[in-house]
C-alpha cells in the first residue's frame, strides 16, 4: 500500500487556499496510485489558528470547507486532513468547546473523526484553551485492493500524541499514552500528523524519540509535518518514517513544501525504505534556513513583497540583511546607513561593503541635523544635566522613525535586527532600533550571531571581515563598547541560557563557575527589561525558550529585584 | 465565631512584602478575637506570578516564605494563605508540577493544603500551563472554643471552584461542581479564596452568582478577592458574604486594601449581617475607580513616583491626565503640548486649560522644526510622492521621541492614551501616541470615553467643554477629523462590540441593522492592526475581552481579509 505525506506550508486562516493545496496533492497521489494521503495537524486552517477558534463563524467556515472538500477529492484515495470539530457535548459535560481533529476523507464522504488526545499546554502552546482532549483511541482500517479485503489497521495519533513515551523521556507529560493503547488494538503502522515547531536540534531529538517508540513498540510510525513561517513559528517539515525495528526509512526535504510516498509492505508488515533527505550539516546551516524560512513567510503571508532596514555596519543587522537578500532576493532588500556623530568611520564602511556583497540598495541618511532640532528643542528643559540614556535613545528612535517613514512611504516591511542577547539585558532602545514588523534573529544569541556570520562567509566574504572581527558597539555615545555595559558575550550568553532555558538560580550559576556578581546584575537586568520585551514585534522562534508567545513573565513585579 | 477577611494587594513576586502584609492583618485579626483570617487566591506570591512560576527557585522561596509566615502567625488563629505546592506525583502520574493551593496555618504548622480544582484556561487565564487541577472536596474544622469541641465544618473553594453553577449559568463548564460536593460532605459554611479580575459589571456578576449558590445550596459563602492592579489587570476587591438564604450580609469596600470581620452564629448556623459598603453608583464611576488604581499600581509597583503625557486637547489625552492626577497627585502628572502646523489654535488653548483645570505642570514643545528637519532629509527620496501615512506618522513618531525623551532623563513613566476604538480600527501610530509604560484607556471605547468625561464634568468642568464637544481629530494633516476615516462612534463602537465581545459574523451584524459595507471594512481594519496591537504597551483591562494577555490573534493570517 502506497502512503504519501503532504508536507504543506498553510496560510492561517485562508481556508480556500489551504484546501486548493490539499486538492493539489490529492491529484499528485492519486496519479502514483497512493492509497493514503496524510496532511499535517490542522492543515485546513493552518496551525496554530489561535482565537481565530473563538469565532463560531470561523469553525463553520472550516465545516463547509472541509465538506467541500471532500465532495471533490479523487476516488480510492483515502485523505487525513487537519481539522477542528465542534464538541456537541461540551456544554452538558462542562467540557470546551472544540477538538483538534483529523478527517478521514474518502468516496465524498468524511468518513471518520479522530481528536488529538494529549494537548499541549507549555511554551508556545495553548491547546488547553481551545480543544477538550480527545479520550478514544484514533484508528481506522484500509484495503489496498479497493474491494475491503485484508483491510490494515492504521493508528492516528496527532502530533503531541506521540509524545509521552516515558521510557524516552525518563517521566510521563500525560497519564495517557496513545501508542500504547493502538499497539494494544493492533493496528499495522502508526500515523502522526504534525505542526511541531522548529527549534534547533528539534529534528534529531523528534527521530530519536520516535525510533525508540518504534522499536520499543515493534511498529512503523510515519510522521507527517507541517512546514512554513507563522509569525513567530517556524515549521521545517523534515516529516519522515520509521519502520518497525526503528530505522529511518523516509525523511522528506527540510524547511521547504515537500511530497513524498512510501509503501507498506503487507507480506513483511513492514515499511519499505524510500528517499532519504540528509539532515543539515552542520546547527548553523539549520538555523541559517530556519531564519531565512521565517523571515520570507511572515514577509509573503503579511502581503509585502520588501524589506527595510538600518544598517549600522554592525553584526546584527549585517546577518539580518543577508538573510533577507537570501529570502527574498536583494531587490527586494532596503539598507538605510544613518550615521550621527558618533559613528566611527569604519562603520558606514562596513555597511557600505556589505550592501556591495549582497547587491541591495540603500540610501545614506545622516541624522545629524535632525539630533541638532531635537537637542535645540530641548535644550532649556535638558539644562544642566549630562549626557544619558536619554540622548542616546533619542538617536535610536529618529533612526526609527526614519525606517518607519520609509516602511510607510514605499510598503516595505521593517525588520528589526536585534539578537537574543540584547533583548534578554535590555540592551536596545524600545521605538528606536526595536521597531519593526519582524525580530528576525531575537532568538538568537550574540555568541550565535558570530558563528552563523562565520559560516556564512565559509566560501569567502558575505559579511565584511572587520564587522567580525571589531568589538561590537552601539555607537550611541563617544567611543562606546557593548562590553562597557554588559560582560563579554561568552559569558553574558552562558548565563542567559542557565537563567532563561535551564531555570537555574543564582546559586546553581554561582556554582558553575560565574562570578556572583555579574549573575545577579544579568539576572536584574533581564527582570528590568520585561517591559521592552513586552512590546517587541514577534521574533523568529529558534531555541526551546524564545521570548514572545511562549515566554509569559509579569512586568509591575519584584522576584529578585529589591 | 469570627471570620476576617484580608482583602490584600500584593507585589507579584514580592514574597517577603505580601507575606508582612498577611501577618500584619493576622495581627489586627487576633486583636479582634478572630478565629479564622482569610486572604486571597495566591496571596503569598501575588496572582498572576505567570511564568515565575517555572523557576524553581521560585517555588522553593515560596515555600520557605510560607513556613517562615506560619511560625510567627499569632496564636489561636488559623489563617488560610494563597500558595503554591509542588504536586510530587506529576512525573510518576504524567500531570503538571505544581498546585494552586491554599494553606490552612494554625499554631505554627501548615496543618492542611487544599488545592484548587477547577482552572480557567480562557481569556487571560493560564492555569492549565502551570497547574494540576485538585479532585478532593477541601475543607477542615475549626472549634470556635480553642478545645477542639463542636467543630465547624468549613468549605475551601478557590476562585474558579464556585464558578460552575449550572443552574445559573445555563450550562457547565467543568466537569465537576466543587460546591455540590461540599454540601454532599455537609460542611457549615463555605469559603472562596479569589483573585478575580475587574471588568465593568462583574460585581454584580458575582453576587448574583453567589446569592443564587447560596440559596440553592442552603449554604453562607464567604469571598475573598485580591485587590490592585497587576500589568494589564485588575483586582478589584469588593469581597463579600452571602448567608444561607442568598442575602448579602458583608461586602469589603472597592478598589482599595481592606479588612473585615463577620461572625458565623453557631446556634443558627447562619452567618450575621454586618458592615455592607455600597456598589458604585453608576459605571462611569467603577471604570474611574478601576482606571485610577490601574494606573497607580503599575506605575508603583514599576518603581515610578511621576508619569509624562502628550496633551493633544483631544478627549483621550484629557481623560488620561485626569485619571493620572487623581492617581498620582498633581506634582507628578507632566503634560508636553507638542503641535504641529496641523494642529488647530483650539487643540492648544484646550490642553492649557486642562493643564489649569488639573493643576498639572506642562510644556510646550512646538515640533514644526523637528519635521522641517526630517521633511528636508528625505526629499530627494520622497521627491514625486504625495503626502500621506508617511508623513502623518512621522509627526506622532517625533511626539513619541520626545515624550521618551522626557521619560528617560526625568524618570517618568510614559503613558499612551489611545483608547479601544482606535486600537480596534489601527487609529494610531506605532512608535507614536502608542508609545507609553502603560495603555491607561485601550480597553475603554471612545464612546465611554466621552460617557467618562462627562460623569466626571458632573460638578464642573475638569475637562475643558470644548473637548467634549469638538470632533475628534488627530491633526495630523490639514482639516482632519476622525470620521473621515471611520464611521461615527456610536456605530462603530457597537460593531466593535459585536465583532470583539460577543464573536458575531458579519451576517449576524448586518440583521441587527448594520450597513454590510461599513462591517466589512470595520472588520479587516482590525484584522490589519494586529500587527500594531501585538507592540502596545500594556493596557488596563475593564471589559471580558480587552487586547492583551486574553487576546491571541494570529498576525500572518487571511480569514476575512482577502
Amino acid at each position: 500500500m502506497k502512503i504519501a505525506i503532504a508536507q504543506l506550508n498553510p496560510i492561517i486562516g485562508n481556508l480556500t487556499n489551504n484546501a486548493q493545496k490539499i486538492y493539489e496533492m490529492a491529484i499528485l497521489a492519486a496519479n502514483q496510485n497512493v492509497r493514503l494521503l496524510l496532511t499535517p495537524e490542522l492543515s485546513l486552517c493552518g496551525y496554530p489558528p489561535r482565537d481565530l477558534l473563538l469565532n463560531p463563524s470561523f469553525i463553520q467556515s472550516v465545516s463547509i470547507e472541509l465538506e467541500k472538500l471532500a465532495q471533490i477529492l479523487p476516488p480510492n484515495l483515502a485523505v487525513l486532513v487537519g481539522t477542528v470539530e465542534i464538541n456537541q457535548n461540551a456544554k452538558i459535560k462542562g467540557e470546551k468547546l472544540l477538538y483538534n481533529s483529523i478527517a478521514l476523507l474518502e468516496n465524498k464522504q468524511v468518513k471518520q473523526i479522530f481528536h488529538k488526545r494529549l494537548l499541549p499546554t507549555y511554551d508556545v502552546f495553548d491547546e488547553g484553551r481551545y480543544f477538550e482532549p480527545g479520550r478514544q483511541s484514533n484508528y481506522f482500517t484500509l484495503s489496498s485492493n479497493f474491494n475491503d479485503s485484508n483491510p490494515l489497521k492504521i493508528g492516528v495519533t496527532i502530533c503531541e500524541d506521540l509524545w509521552n513515551d516515558e521510557e524516552f523521556w525518563g517521566e510521563k507529560y500525560y497519564e495517557d499514552n496513545p501508542i500504547q493503547d493502538l499497539v494494544n488494538i493492533g493496528v499495522d503502522w502508526v500515523v502522526n500528523l504534525s505542526a511541531s515547531p522548529y527549534c534547533v536540534g528539534k529534528q534529531k531529538l523528534r527521530e530519536a524519540m520516535l525510533k525508540h517508540s518504534s522499536q520499543r513498540y515493534q511498529i512503523p510510525i510515519i510522521y507527517a509535518n507541517q512546514i512554513g513561517g507563522n509569525d513567530d513559528l517556524i515549521f521545517d517539515g523534515s516529516s519522515f518514517a520509521v519502520n518497525r525495528q526503528g530505522e529511518i526509512v523516509l525523511r522528506s526535504k527540510a524547511f521547504q513544501e515537500d511530497f513524498t510516498v512510501i509503501e507498506f509492505d503487507e507480506i513483511s508488515k513492514n515499511l519499505q525504505p524510500k528517499i532519504i533527505n540528509l539532515l543539515s550539516e552542520t546547527e548553523e546551516e539549520e538555523l541559517w534556513s530556519a531564519l531565512v524560512l521565517g523571515l520570507k513567510d511572515y514577509t509573503k503571508k503579511c502581503g509585502f513583497s520588501k524589506v527595510v532596514l538600518g544598517l549600522s555596519g554592525g553584526i546584527d543587522s549585517s546577518l539580518v540583511a543577508a538573510i533577507a537578500t537570501e529570502a527574498l532576493g536583494k531587490d527586494n532588500v532596503l539598507g538605510l546607513l544613518m550615521p550621527s556623530l558618533f559613528s566611527s568611520e569604519h562603520s558606514i564602511k562596513d555597511a557600505e561593503a556589505l550592501v556591495k556583497n549582497l547587491g541591495i540598495k540603500s540610501y545614506l541618511l545622516p541624522i545629524g541635523e535632525i539630533m541638532n532640532s531635537y537637542d535645540k528643542l530641548l535644550e532649556s528643559i535638558f539644562l544642566g544635566s549630562e549626557f544619558g540614556v536619554a540622548e542616546e535613545n533619542m538617536q535610536s528612535r529618529i533612526r526609527g522613525n526614519l525606517l518607519m517613514a520609509m516602511s510607510n512611504k514605499f510598503g516595505h516591511l521593517l525588520l528589526s535586527t536585534g539578537n537574543k542577547s540584547e533583548m534578554a539585558v535590555g540592551y536596545c532602545t524600545l521605538y528606536g532600533d526595536m521597531n519593526g514588523g519582524l525580530a528576525v534573529i531575537s532568538d538568537v544569541p550574540k555568541t550565535r550571531v558570530f558563528a552563523l556570520c562565520k559560516w556564512l562567509n565559509r566560501q569567502g566574504d558575505v559579511i565584511p571581515h572587520n564587522v567580525l572581527i571589531k568589538p561590537p558597539s552601539a555607537e550611541l555615545r563617544p567611543n562606546q563598547v557593548d562590553q562597557d555595559s554588559l560582560p563579554p558575550y561568552e559569558i553574558l550568553d552562558e548565563i542567559l541560557e542557565r537563567l532563561i532555558h535551564h531555570h537555574q538560580s543564582v546559586t546553581e550559576i554561582s556554582q558553575a563557575g560565574f562570578d556572583l556578581e555579574t549573575i545577579n546584575k544579568v539576572l536584574k537586568l533581564v527582570i528590568r527589561a520585561e517591559f521592552k520585551r513586552k512590546q517587541a514585534p514577534p521574533g523568529l522562534k529558534v531555541t526551546d525558550r524564545a521570548f514572545g508567545t511562549g515566554w509569559r513573565m509579569p512586568i509591575a513585579s519584584r522576584w529578585k529585584i529589591d
